[in-house]
């Protein structure tokens, strides 16, 4: 269902979702990154270090959400015209593994892109000594926002 | 459906909730705290910085549901025996409006405590000027994972 | 944060969520008839018998969804100007206890009202008794179709 | 995420799972029946008619939630051993198009089998005149009751 080539509607995809994500003082905060970008995809990869863990010293879920839900906001974005921007209206997520040490994946992908709302899945794993392994599974409600002048 | 009283299991309940609020670096990183902690529900609070803002200025979605999922969390917490540890299952948060500046608060409640599953309903608003803006609503299952010795 | 009195845009709510909801050939199939209405609000009733069971004789979490999709839906539609439909966006239901006999209740309300979406929560009990069990709790995203003339 | 081969433990899955399918009054009421069934995954498909529909003519979205919900759950069960049953714990779907007539198809896959718990992912199309159009995209929770003798 996630395998359609999608065509960005504004040449300046690539910028303008970096540029976005640049503004984001939280992936900031986090240490995360973009990792690829594609028409209808995005990737967002954080190293693990304490400060983003929860009691038992895994990657706190809110931290894996926080990630996840910037991939899928940032897969929906690439597919939106040069005025718009994004906002996530609810996502619902399942932290299928506790995910520690190495390197977090939130890989987002645009299920179906519609006039006002996008819907997204986003798949998290962690990289760790070569092996990748499923930790979270998100399902994801964007909403574009015109803007007029 | 959120109002029962819950009677805790363990007498250390709130000391073992905090302790273990304590370890996530994750609050540490966010800046968040408990604010109120009783048997069946647990309230956490973020003031807004910079640091914790997604494009447009707003709380990031993620950073909103690290402190709801919490929230969430330790309200299950509370209800659980002394030997047990509280892993998210799965939650699934709504955004219903932009939060900016002011404070975070999330208020979890326990809406059902099962053997093995919790679940969990939690608010999340914005306080700014005395007032109490709504602007996140979450459902969440916990597992309660108990450790044998 | 359900507890506001909302305002209906169009005085002939009443009559236009009954007509609608007469129209919904799987509401008639199930045996699902409306029990209380009000601005924001509609409550779902349903009587248990045979056919409307999974495996082990609960009502089937499916048909739990369906009344409790339809009590958010209305809820939603009370609150909708004359000329707009409501599509339901997604959803998230925990079944928080299995149903069984007696007379499944689905309350839906109205937590935001926006100009596009609507988020619902719906409270699902079962009536047996003289008692009323909690068993399913709905997160709901709704959107607004305007038709122009 | 979801292309493993899963090994059933039970090697009379398949007549456990169409048995347990025939005594859901639920699907036999909705005229539901299994097309493809193997370990990790189940489809079940239903031919669209007016009882089934929402207030617009489309099929109504707990009737989808319904076989899809199904679909998951006897994925889940394909991998149990015989003596356990498998319950829903929570889903979330979302509706992404309208389905309308046509033949609707629920396939449900098993992404995470674990001891307590399985999570399943469930896409939902509607085939009309040649064409498989995707409508609905669900994550399920199930959990596995174990019954001891």
């Amino acid at each position: 269902m996630m395998e359609r080539a999608y065509s960005p509607r504004d040449h300046e995809w690539d910028t303008r979702v970096r540029s976005s994500f640049a503004q984001q003082g939280a992936m900031r905060l986090l240490g995360a990154s973009i990792a690829e970008l594609s028409p209808g995809s995005c990737t967002i990869v954080l190293p693990f270090r304490e400060e983003l863990s929860q009691q038992h010293g895994y990657f706190h879920a809110g931290i894996t959400s926080a990630i996840a839900d910037s991939a899928g906001g940032y897969a929906g974005l690439t597919l939106f015209p040069a005025n718009a921007e994004v906002l996530t209206v609810e996502f619902k997520i399942n932290l299928i593994a506790p995910a520690q040490d190495g390197l977090l994946r939130a890989e987002g992908n645009v299920v179906r892109s519609g006039r006002t709302l996008t819907i997204c899945a986003v798949e998290v794993s962690v990289e760790r000594d070569g092996a990748r392994i499923p930790c979270a599974l998100m399902q994801q409600t964007l909403i574009r926002i015109d803007h007029h002048r």
